[in-house]
């Protein structure tokens, strides 16, 4: 059996920082390229592989190549059963499990699209997957898809929505030796975060999942000069919305939520998916395999190919919560469990 | 009489922000090298011209060449008679008065010193007068030392202290979407700009002049991606203090104003300078002119001289509110006094 651990360590030590996917990408080019059956496209530094079996059914299996940036954990570290490095969950894991099926199941029970798409982890307007619907949306075609988002082996059905919007204060320049005639932004900050900080999650549970909303500051800009009382100030938004709510209705929310500002851009709106659990072959696998379903909590692709009316849901190797943090790993068992799924999934008539 | 509006603006019009002032320096190295009686130093962007006359008394009038970024204002424009423009009052104003009085006074009543200096509207560590005070502090020695920032034509004698400090808060990185398992360091911004906002200056009075303590943050800076919880965020913030208060008593002061904070840097620190308006010739001056004396708000080089044994004060036009404002401008009625009570200390006996 393929050593899926050292597998996913090759993969994280091919550095694929958002808009760097390049190296990875070409790179799995060679290796999808060298497998018989599959027909490969590159469109940018993205990848498309497919049999044409003429089998009734098609599942995509799809994943993300790049990772947020390192948190002194570029490289792989392997300890025990377990690896540690930036991606190595958050999804170099999944990818691993896709390039190990596709090596060992040349002629699968149904056909099977492997999508390898650039720029997740950055604004969705970067995205490959977005690049792909565009520019190739006949090449994803399927029955259902299935990203390979850390899930913990769960299946996190539906998705949250993820809208960003940049908040700014204005105030009145002046010298800081005369700070009183003047109207200081970077101050008026002082009560939005408040506003901000002292926010409630709304939890509701919809089709048997529990979803969790979320708002954060992430970024904060200001300043003139170092004598200057600011005249302006920024803060940029991203508010995690539970997919019953519609793009204007999380507007509405958010706008309700952080007060009174002087402008209010939206600088990014991505609505969730409601959970999609009753596709049959996905009921069939869930019911098999006795697996757990749970809302998935971050925005993924779901909701891409959701809209494109392709039924998807999450399921990969790897706990969700070290996404993104410095102690990202995966463990061994992880990766063989959803191997196994997902090889059932493909080999079952 | 020499038209000062005129010269000041044709000095407005050669762009001097802090750091770009190479043009206008060489403009006027060039101007003053055709005066005759003065010996002129260049070191740097900076320029020293003296009158070597053996006099009893030597004078030294000072003035800094660069000016805050414009504000839509980087054209001169005259308005009757007034200017309007970046640096027309803080201190084109005040070049102009010295140009002006070194070309029509070559053989004064006492030695004169003008010196005209790089960048003081940056951080102290850039100063053109310190890089002089280092180089050629024999260049820069005298009996008195006037400054000709804006002061509305009034005596301002010392001027405050100011330091700033680079403020860091820390949390804990995780993805936005499961945002509870981390901490967000931008929104602990709040209560650290709350109890900025809320501070309430002192506001001594020392040898008959007030003085008006304030704190401001001046510059904001935080985030790491646009799905992550940020995990550090930092305020640049400057604090204006009366000369009464040491080094170390100011800094004790303003971290008992900002209250706890993971770090406290400190960037910037310059003492202030008390009143002295002592100088015999100063005294002199202030008498036949019934000039006003007042405190000094802003640092000012006045500080500098004082640290070297120079008593200096501010003497220039222009109002001392409109400096570094979208509003800045000058009245020729402004620079016609300051030339007229200049001329009267460099030709009285």
């Amino acid at each position: 059996m393929t050593d899926l651990l050292a597998l996913t360590a090759s993969l994280v030590d091919i550095a694929s920082v958002s808009h760097h996917e390049r190296e990875l990408v070409d790179d799995l080019e060679d290796l999808f390229s060298e497998i018989e059956h599959l027909d490969v496209t590159r469109v940018g530094d993205n990848l498309v592989a497919r049999t044409e079996l003429g089998r009734d059914t098609r599942v995509v299996l799809a994943g993300h190549t790049d990772t947020v940036p390192p948190q002194g954990n570029a490289t792989s570290r392997i300890l025990g059963d377990r690896l540690y490095g930036v991606g190595s969950c958050d999804m170099k894991a999944g990818l691993a499990v896709m390039v190990d099926l596709a090596r060992r199941h040349g002629q699968p029970a149904v056909d099977v699209t492997y999508v390898m798409y650039a720029r997740e982890e950055v604004a969705g307007v970067h995205s490959g997957l977005g690049e792909l619907f565009r520019e190739v949306p006949e090449l994803l075609a399927a029955d259902l898809a299935i990203l390979g988002e850390p899930t913990g082996g769960r299946i996190e059905a539906g998705c949250q929505g993820t809208m960003r919007a940049l908040l700014r204060l204005f105030g009145q320049r002046a010298h800081t030796a005369r700070a009183w005639q003047g109207r200081n932004a970077i101050h008026r900050l002082g009560p939005l975060l408040q506003r901000i900080s002292e926010y409630e999650p709304r939890r509701p549970v919809i089709a048997g999942c529990q979803f969790h909303e979320a708002l954060q500051a992430v970024t904060v800009d200001g300043g003139v000069a170092l004598n200057v009382v600011p005249d302006s100030a920024e803060l940029l938004v991203n508010f995690r919305f539970a997919p019953d709510r519609s793009a204007a209705e999380a507007e509405a929310e958010m706008r309700r939520l952080v007060g009174a500002v002087d402008e209010f851009e939206v600088t990014e709106m991505a609505t969730g998916a409601l959970p999609a659990v009753h596709q049959p072959l996905l009921e069939r696998l869930i019911a098999k395999h006795d697996l757990a379903v749970h809302a998935k909590l971050g925005w993924t692709d779901v909701a891409r190919f959701a809209s494109h009316g392709i039924p998807a849901v999450n399921f990969g190797p790897g706990q969700p919560e070290l996404a993104h943090t410095a102690d990202e790993h995966v463990n061994r068992a992880e990766l063989v469990q959803v191997s196994l799924v997902l090889e059932d999934l493909l080999t079952s008539e």
